[in-house]
């Protein structure tokens, strides 16, 4: 058995890379022509049984044609083809190969296993790295490799490591959208080599990454896990999402990653020992992460609301609540300001939230926000709440022109202001035309850096996810 | 005092409308333009104090100076002036009005309380019944009586009142947006004459409403209002939205209507008996009414899922059991047609969920999708699920035209079977240009009558709302 490094910067650092199974029209070409079209720094080759020239690269008939030296394959080639590949991945000197190829242990066939038990082994015996089988490996925008090709190519502070392809597609586009970048993604399937465990030792001591999330289905070594996850939550925020934790979801992701799912009661214990967030979805795990990339951790619970419509702030109200907030009621001499500073419209509530309905995306935003902010004793967290869809009346010129005197408003105070702010736009899902004027502010204040939630609630749950973790530490001493 | 007829007849019908402070941009002339703009059956007259013709209108200096009967009058004049308006509402014969004018009760001042208090009587007094004050009054569809423009123009069986202008707005426009139609529409602020209990009286025997949705943040008689929900539950499916549930959201509440919340435990028990459903979120009031009107109750809970995905497959099992669903296996037969009709594919996963990710959107998906439906024994409830976003690789243009074979086979399908069939669209909020082609997929399936959430989670938090409300009838016998 060859000595295998201890390090996985094979996987996130690779100089050249090969696509086996590259032809034209199948998953090994979406593969080619997403690093081809994400900036790779490498050399990048193409490899097909037919040697067919693919997306303007000349193709090699195997790995062995190939002139060069090639540090990482991505394997698109029927599963019984898999082993000789990792076996001529081997003698290239190929130190990662990730297994794009289904129809292993996940089928449920004898045979399956036996592939996947196969490739596990040459792996152990070659030294050569598998992620996978029935994964999409790995983005790393360091080196602009990638599996899809509309992700960012900038480096961010956020490691995933996913169980499934799919989920990781989906959450790394919804939190890039929302202003988030990642150090590296793994979707690492079946993990018949290369497992969560590994990676997340790997990832302890990455300096790129400061904070970790995970979506796993099952374990191969529990008490080797909760001891590494115990080990990485330490040093940084781990958000986990536990797929298949009814036993009817557990059945699902036998089929799916050949898991064994486990108990959710087990599980629960063991994230909770072992210092990790758990979460339930997709979303509120992007919800999780835009909350510790992007908001300052509030120095307590009290959180004061700007808002438009009263019945919003009602609903707002009960939403932070319920989660652990208090409202402090707004300060007379703030109420004073704004008395003094504002027409006094009927329908204007001076309380904690405030409903600023009456003059919202005017001018006069910036310097009441502002002002909001920065009084002392007021709010550990100021909260944004824009109702699009509340509003009954609004013409889409005056809206779009409004929504951007509001967007440099809230950008300006970010740069200004060091106190955690949000914004929460309670999106309405319509194919009107002020979609776009929606869209641009999202966007504008996610490149600001000003973490942007879909709801009061959901606000309010991640916001209470970071607190708690806090909290957690100064109890144990170790914040 | 007046003898009052016992129907609100004359708030959802009117025969001519006139808008008290309709001037020149002002909320009164919104109202103005919406009405007109909306296509109502009546007359429109515009009264402002200068007499200023206003949107292509004369306008009158008051309401006694309208040549002709005015039957529902909009007041948007200030506070102070709304008692006179009353007087000479009464003077004139109009039966109903409606103050969008604040600075009452919810103010919290004693001038607020006694101006309230004023009208209170005089619509008591004088028979003419008073909507608010501090709301926006009534969305009659039939009449083409509306107080926003963008309401749909076409009646619906779903009611809706609601004790908030801005949630009544939001909830009236996300559930248009995914096909619900609505009878009638209140806004009813402060409630001080016209109240919740008399318009669920009027509900119950409104042969034009199958459906009753409430937004509420506090009643002045409990007793009564506990005995009129109880009997119009009797009837048909009641949704409540209580809002200021927590004390802090019980404090805004006062501040937003004047309203005495009451404890969250006295509600719970008073909406659990009385047979309401209760939710927490206007998300969650728009998924239950999309349910109620649109998806043919399932026999039971045996649901069947067709998604694409692994993963998706995973977490959207775990949101089905969690809401007390079951997945029943895959029969044989039906995994032995699809491997006979498709070309066997690695990955395609053959359980339920049924992972159609490699072949989603083709043209086997009409005859797939028929015949997992129609198979009889296998789910009560089908479940359709597009995790867009999940999927690493596609073109804007391959993607809009299989878009549109889907929508066409899932819409033909829709017109051809009877049973439970519900569309998950997980959506992703993103600028990339294939947002259109999702939105007219929502909108196709919306007017075709197929209910479309936007996660599993809150399917099945929807759908199991509906199960329960069925059981709980065949358990009390009435169902």
């Amino acid at each position: 058995m060859k000595k295998r490094t201890n390090s996985l910067d094979a996987l996130f650092n690779p100089s050249s890379v090969a696509v086996a199974g590259a032809s034209p029209g199948k998953s090994g070409q979406l593969f080619l022509d997403s690093i081809l079209a994400s900036g790779f720094k490498g050399k990048v080759y193409a490899i097909n049984s037919k040697g067919e020239d693919i997306s303007g690269l000349k193709a090699y008939r195997s790995i062995k044609e190939v002139p060069d030296h090639v540090d990482y394959v991505v394997c698109c080639i029927p599963a019984p083809a898999v082993p000789q590949l990792i076996r001529d991945c081997a003698s290239k000197g190929t130190k990662a190969v990730s297994v794009f190829t289904a129809g292993f242990s996940e089928s449920g066939s004898e045979k399956g296993r036996q592939l996947e038990g196969e490739i596990s082994r040459l792996a152990r015996e070659t030294g050569v790295r598998v992620i996978g089988p029935n994964c999409l490996g790995v983005y790393s925008p360091k080196v602009g490799f990638t599996y899809t090709s509309d992700f960012p190519t900038e480096s961010g502070d956020v490691a995933f490591i996913c169980q499934s392809g799919g989920n990781s597609v989906y959450t790394t586009r919804a939190a890039s959208y929302r202003g988030i970048r990642f150090s590296k993604v793994v979707s690492y399937g079946n993990a018949c080599d290369v497992n969560e465990c590994e990676l997340l030792e790997y990832l302890t001591n990455d300096t790129d990454t400061r904070i970790v999330a995970i979506y796993i289905e099952g374990v191969k070594d529990g008490p080797r896990f909760y001891q590494t996850l115990t080990e990485l939550t330490k040093r940084k925020p781990v958000v986990v999402l536990k797929g298949g934790h009814t036993s009817a979801g557990a059945k699902a992701a036998a089929s799916h990653t050949g898991s064994l799912a486990g108990s959710d009661q087990v599980w629960d214990n063991l994230l909770q020992q072992a210092g990790a967030i758990r979460v339930y979805s997709l979303e509120e795990l992007v919800d999780v992460l835009v909350t510790f990339s992007l908001l300052p951790v509030p120095l307590g619970r009290r959180v004061g609301i700007f808002g438009g419509g009263g019945g919003a702030a009602v609903l707002g109200t009960d939403d932070w609540a319920r989660h652990g907030f208090v409202l402090p009621p707004l300060p007379e001499a703030i109420r004073d300001e704004i008395r003094s500073s504002v027409p006094t419209e009927a329908g204007l509530i001076l309380n904690n939230p405030i409903d600023l309905s009456s003059f919202a995306y005017s001018e006069r935003f910036y310097d009441l926000i502002k002002r909001l902010l920065t009084y002392e004793g007021f709010a550990d967290l100021s909260v944004i709440h824009i109702g699009f869809g509340q509003a009954a009346w609004f013409s889409t010129s005056a809206f779009d022109a409004e929504i951007n005197l509001f967007r440099d408003a809230v950008t300006k105070i970010r740069s200004e202001v060091s106190k955690s702010l949000a914004l929460v736009m309670q999106y309405l899902i319509t194919g009107w035309d002020w979609q776009k004027g929606i869209e641009d502010l999202q966007q504008g204040c996610a490149a600001a850096g000003i973490p942007v939630y879909y709801s009061m609630a959901s606000a309010a749950r991640a916001i209470d996810h970071m607190l708690q973790y806090y909290e957690k530490r100064r109890a144990a001493g170790t914040g």
